[in-house]
């Protein structure tokens, strides 16, 4: 399968693949200013958690382009207001947060602004890379978990868009095909903004894996017939025991999940684990928009005037998780060891 | 507050408030051929299980005053024939059936025709009024169970529009409303045809009742954080043990309350009740149309080609109900021996 290109580094702008344009238009916006990145991230033209990373990354790079200092200090002082305002776009995926820090430390490490610009596209440039190969190595630990013939139900989108990348959630079921496995898919279109109707059942098509359309409601019904061999996640932000922050639904998953005697894996780098969080209580949920719960394309779905709730995300207690898949393993049980482990290694 | 009059007999016809242009406008329908109405039925202009009863024996009280009969035999034999059209267009609602029986035993009661016609026009405005009352008692009951500052979570339409009376879920909320309790309503906007956002949340505005509308997938986040003092849910049908067949999404309703402690209520008329089926596996689910799911307001979400599953009903097993509220009383624990001394009684 030829993958999308949702984020791509042009020397001194950024290339990326509109996702609120998906799937009616394949619609490329070239990008030289951090502000309109930044833009793009907050308005979901790029979204997922690994992809966010990644462009806010660019961003940062973008910015410092931007930047006309004559002393280091002052770059410092002007990037400074670069990163805060990516990191005001989005605050729930941790990988936003994860790269900003380690543009942050490469920007202090230099003392030459010129040579410290240079390296600053080189280390998004880096983490770009790095993502993708973190996705391609736990899409492989995640295909061993599949077995043939299964019918894997999965939330939101955490393909190759959402990752920048080979993919999380679909990285797996992608890799489990390319090993021979005959796959299907259950893919919950993902209310409020439908990015299991309108992003996954996309790639799936591309990549020619048989997927079938459901509401989110209808889980709980294939899941009760037997139907689902496995449920396989993205994640937005892991807390150091394991908790997890995913697009909202997800926690209602993992619960039917374990009602049914289903395993219910989460997919992620490590980039998206916060270590420094004790659980899942202190993970930020962003509330957004009324509207985007009020309309569907533009289209009113309610009386005028009612009130509509729209948290973006939930937080799914680590003892409904099967087991975290990542690029340096698959963790199971104790997720708390599990994840210091991990951050011992790295 | 004003109730909205979902059907109404006019004599020699039925006008009828097409529940698909809600809330944009309120069209109403007058209908005097009973394929008309049986369209209507098919087609959601009239939905919600006490309402599709309550429409079906009009249809047939239309039907018998069309027939041209010369006897009672060629009266019958037609009869059975309008019977049999209205019977199938939806085939969850237990109350459509059990008054398409009513209808033909009335018909096969009396020898004369015009008579019978006479008869079965006197019948159908008896079941309408008889469910009008039926669900005006649940909802005195149920009303009980309502504790001052709850937060009631319900799924779909269970209001006045689904019953052409006070409302089973809603009759509840509106009855304990005017006891003087301070109650609001999380509506679930019920994808694919999003009853919920458009019919819930039309009835609470006119009833005066604060309504927040969230997604289907968001029900478990709110429950999670105690934020919800119970569910309330309508019924297509329910078989002898209790387990009932409801809206797409209401089985994960109840597990999710369950696994939250939340009590999870069935609100329905008897007429709901099927003693014949001994558990929920063999209540029929209605499978509709996928264009329902792939497309909203007539906009497509998915790429083209994707295929979606449309069960518009689940089955909800009894152990996941906290009480089963009819006008003849409140039901727990057994719900078997529950049914069999509620049928006793009858």
């Amino acid at each position: 399968m030829t993958l999308a290109k949702p984020i791509e580094w042009l020397g001194d702008r950024v290339r990326i693949l509109d996702q609120t344009r998906l799937p009616q238009e394949e619609v490329y916006l070239e990008l030289d200013n951090y502000r309109d990145l930044a833009s793009a991230i907050r308005e979901l033209k790029v979204r997922g958690a690994p992809a966010i990373g990644v462009a806010g990354a660019y961003a940062v790079a973008l910015g410092a382009l931007q930047i006309e200092a004559r002393t280091k200090g002052e770059f410092l002082e002007s990037l400074r207001g670069v990163v805060d305002a990516i990191g005001a776009t989005r605050p729930t995926a941790r990988n936003l947060f994860w790269a900003l820090e380690h543009m942050r430390r490469v920007a202090q490490a230099i003392e030459d602004v010129a040579q410290t610009k240079a390296a600053l596209v080189d280390e998004a440039m880096k983490i770009h890379a790095e993502e993708e190969t973190a996705t391609r190595k736990l899409s492989q630990f995640g295909a061993e978990l599949i077995k043939d013939g299964f019918t894997i139900l999965t939330h939101c989108n955490a393909g190759p868009l959402a990752t920048a990348g080979y993919g999380t959630a679909l990285g797996i079921i992608i890799r489990a095909k390319e090993q021979g496995k005959r796959v299907k898919v259950l893919a919950t279109e993902t209310r409020p903004l439908l990015q299991g109707a309108r992003l996954t059942t996309w790639e799936l098509k591309k990549a020619g894996i048989p997927v079938m359309l459901i509401t989110d409601s209808m889980a709980g019904y294939f899941m009760r017939r037997g139907e689902v061999g496995c449920v396989i996640v993205g994640a937005d932000r892991i807390a150091a025991n394991g908790d997890t922050a995913n697009k909202i639904g997800t926690y209602t998953l993992a619960v039917l999940a374990r009602e049914n005697n289903i395993p219910f894996y989460v997919a992620a780098p490590t980039t998206t684990i916060d270590p420094a969080l004790s659980s899942g209580e202190e993970i930020p949920i962003e509330q957004r928009n009324a509207e985007e719960v009020t309309h569907i394309h533009g289209s009113a779905i309610a009386p005028e005037g009612i009130a509509a709730a729209n948290p973006a995300f939930d937080i799914t207690p680590h003892r409904y998780i099967s087991a975290i898949i990542t690029e340096k393993g698959v963790i199971r049980g104790n997720y708390g060891e599990g994840i210091k482990g991990i951050f011992r290694r790295v």
